[in-house]
């Protein structure tokens, strides 16, 4: 059940969580209480709602939120020096207070340590007292839980597999043999560490399997999304680093380095063998070929291939602009012949060239 | 068990299914006997197939199948207005005809109502008496099943999640806590509902988690592929409107509102926030970013990615035509310095109209 | 646990997997023990490593490893006709006796043939008693599991599927009713055969859901990768032939087939009735368009959408190339009114035509 906060414990909750980086200043009822949080719309009296972005001021001008996080320039832009009928909390960086508060204010349901009826669990397993064991849950040889870890219903942790403190597996992840997971991760439902890679020798017509004998690793502070695939190394590891997103059905390959702190969002697919920077972001469904280095900062557009290495950080982009198909069938038709279009344009420049100092002048 | 049924019969049937909607013509023996549905190349005396394109003309005019549902037109350009070997089943919809005679002739397997063996089912849990729950199935705490749902082998149902009438979950689906799912939907194998949706704020060079207190909402009559991740919002839910219908490997991002009756093909990616129309198509693998709105009655191409609002419905495509790789070597590099050609293109311009109008004249 | 083999052994047991077809010979002492795989820069004394590109020519001048196989060029080139540190084995296809070897050195768990804990066995179902189930697997009526089989922790056989001799379920694998797997398969976690395909026909505003009566068949010697996703044919079955190998978060429509020996990389995405040809390669995250035919040896690159028939191998690509994003901007203008400016090469041609032919002249 979430509780109310004032919003001065709030700012002192958020203050601790950010390890005092974040200070605000409160303009209004630091006393006024708090119960969840809400958009600019739908927020009432006990709620927190906030403006990161300047194309919502109007609606932060008219909300009825308890209390509204915002920069000062958007303070002074809405309203001046004076107060707001909201309590208004001045900071520097408004998303990640919100973010912060929102996590203070977020209704846990705090798990029951000790194993649900039903799991299954291999004498040899070492799992903490303090973790907690979903119903269906099958710990197989050898693997090891850590304190406060949460492995849901249905999860399947394999042999030898390491889950770190605290860190939450939700129903229906499974971790294959010799994956180790750090410390406060989340993996969501139905995603897969530690299949095999995608290695085969070519042989007279057919594929020889070659064994991945590498495993996974992924260190603190890592989320993972649902459907998620990250393969086991061939030889050596699969590594992410500290503080990695992951979104949804994103496809990672055998002995891919993914650098701290970087983002991948959804449907994205990253070949083997290939290292990805830190801090780095990459849209939804870029597709990342194997063998190659993305250097740390760089953004990769949505629908964007990347086929050679990045070797500096910035904002690249690859996507086929859409259209009506009508003009589209148009474009590619011009498309598919772009280099005689080119060799057009020199024999026109060549002859505009002869013309000039030709015998016509 | 298939049961046979007279052409006459299901034809009553198919009447009643579609409402009295859809009226046909039967030409030949009703009282033929009809056991199951086969294509036109391989079905026998006892099966009925149909005849929706023009292309398989050809193959409809040799089938042997024992009864055929077909167009008015198709059966004047194949049989004139006599008989034919088959019978004949003329309506204005075939396709639509033949949709409800499958759903008829379908071989089911009842499910048995009840509590599969080993299902852990938590005593606060309403679970309706008609409803059938799988092997291994874990209903959580305060969840809800509905009159003669189906939960299939393994599935998750988590704290206080509402599953409809009649809705039918394939084995091992997870419905994350405080999701709710409409009447006769059916969820497949793998997919995931209700998952945290992928929001951080960042903050000093690191990703601060914005917790996801919304949830999905999905209709009535809503079908969703194998192995589909559909997340929950971020603040209010994700909503999938009735009769969505979704393939497999769809990622569906937190606080987006898909239409009723909207068709969103395998690999489809949506960002956050987005709105889709109603009747909208998405053809596989289309990517939509986050925070925009497409019109209803659009449809998409696969493989198009969709980068800002579409305003009004229509038909809207941005694929990279294939080449031999040799063509796109060439086509490619052209592409990279398109601009460069254009202003080629504008100075051989600009000098045609210097000479037309200048001192050579 | 891994049990060191002599070199001489290691090729015994080589020439024997490949049925002869692969003699090496080998340079230096065959008696030299071998326990494993490595890199060329991590392999130690008691370690295989390769050399299959020329790029690693270098690193493999320079391995530690105990034994080296390489083609009789590179030996020539690093070595000359000497010996070397390492014991050479010198073959025609290095990278093939490299995954032999490796097989053969691979650490590996026998599973215990029988049925783990809470496992859920319908009586009717066939299980060999060879075979393996894990625990909390639920096999379910009619449903067959060949010799030497092994079902994971959480796997789901349907209603009459089978799965065939020593082929291997990872956790969490669903096999739906009525498909058959072949011999030797790997199926792994999170992977669903046999869900229903994308069939609906549109009637008054709705989609009419066409049963989909067929099943999946695969033939021997098959794996898939995790998320996988194989559709049930509508009518007649989806087939997947033998010693295809196909990798994470695939999507495979209803009625396709897949000849034999392709290989299908990452995220591809296959639409409905599609055929694909024996020994062909698709490239990560190619999206190939439904009711349309691929020819056998086809290669399509990644990130390429194929929207029409292939009628002769080849390799084929169609990518938008990635560029800043400034750049990109620049090019996607130019690229949405490419008619136009072929239109005005067009006039500009015509002109100088005019001119050259004119009265000017």
């Amino acid at each position: 059940m979430p509780s109310a906060f004032t919003i001065d414990d709030l700012a002192a909750a958020v203050r601790e969580r950010s390890n005092g980086a974040l200070v605000e200043r409160i303009v209004g009822d630091g006393s006024r209480r708090i119960a969840a949080v809400a958009t600019l719309e739908q927020a009432g009296a006990d709620e927190l709602s906030f403006l990161a972005n300047p194309r919502y001021r109007r609606a932060a001008a008219s909300t009825r939120a308890g209390a509204l996080v915002l920069s000062n320039e958007d303070r002074q832009e809405l309203f001046g020096s004076g107060s707001a009928p909201a309590v208004l909390i001045v900071c520097d960086a408004p998303y990640a207070w919100f973010a912060f508060a929102a996590q203070v204010l977020e209704p846990r349901r705090d798990p029951v340590p000790g194993c649900a009826p039903g799991a299954v669990i291999h004498p040899s397993a070492r799992v903490d007292a303090s973790s907690s064991i979903g119903p269906l849950a099958v710990i197989d040889e050898a693997a090891c839980i850590g304190p406060a870890a949460q492995v849901g219903a249905g999860c399947y942790v394999g042999f030898g597999a390491h889950i770190g403190e605290a860190t939450r597996l939700y129903p229906g992840v499974r971790v294959y043999h010799g994956c180790r997971i750090g410390a406060r991760c989340i993996l969501h439902s139905g995603c897969v560490i530690g299949a095999d890679g995608f290695g085969f020798a070519p042989f007279q017509g057919r594929w020889i399997k070659i064994p991945q004998t590498g495993a996974v690793r992924i260190d603190d502070d890592v989320e993972i999304g649902a459907g998620t695939a990250i393969d086991r190394g061939a030889i050596g590891d699969t590594v992410i680093e500290e503080g990695v997103k992951i979104d949804n059905l994103v496809q990672i390959g055998h002995n891919c380095r993914i650098g701290a702190h970087s983002a991948i969002a959804g449907c994205v697919g990253i070949a083997g063998s290939t290292t990805i920077g830190r801090r780095c972001q990459l849209g939804g469904a870029a597709m990342i070929q194997g063998h190659i280095t993305i250097a740390d900062d760089s953004v990769i557009a949505g629908a964007t291939a990347i086929t050679r290495d990045l070797r500096q950080g910035g904002f690249y982009t690859g996507i086929f602009p859409f259209m009506t198909n009508r003009d589209w069938e148009r474009s590619a038709a011009v498309l598919r012949h772009l280099d005689e279009l080119r060799e057009r344009v020199r024999r026109l420049e060549a002859d505009a060239r002869a013309r000039d100092t030709g015998p016509d002048r």
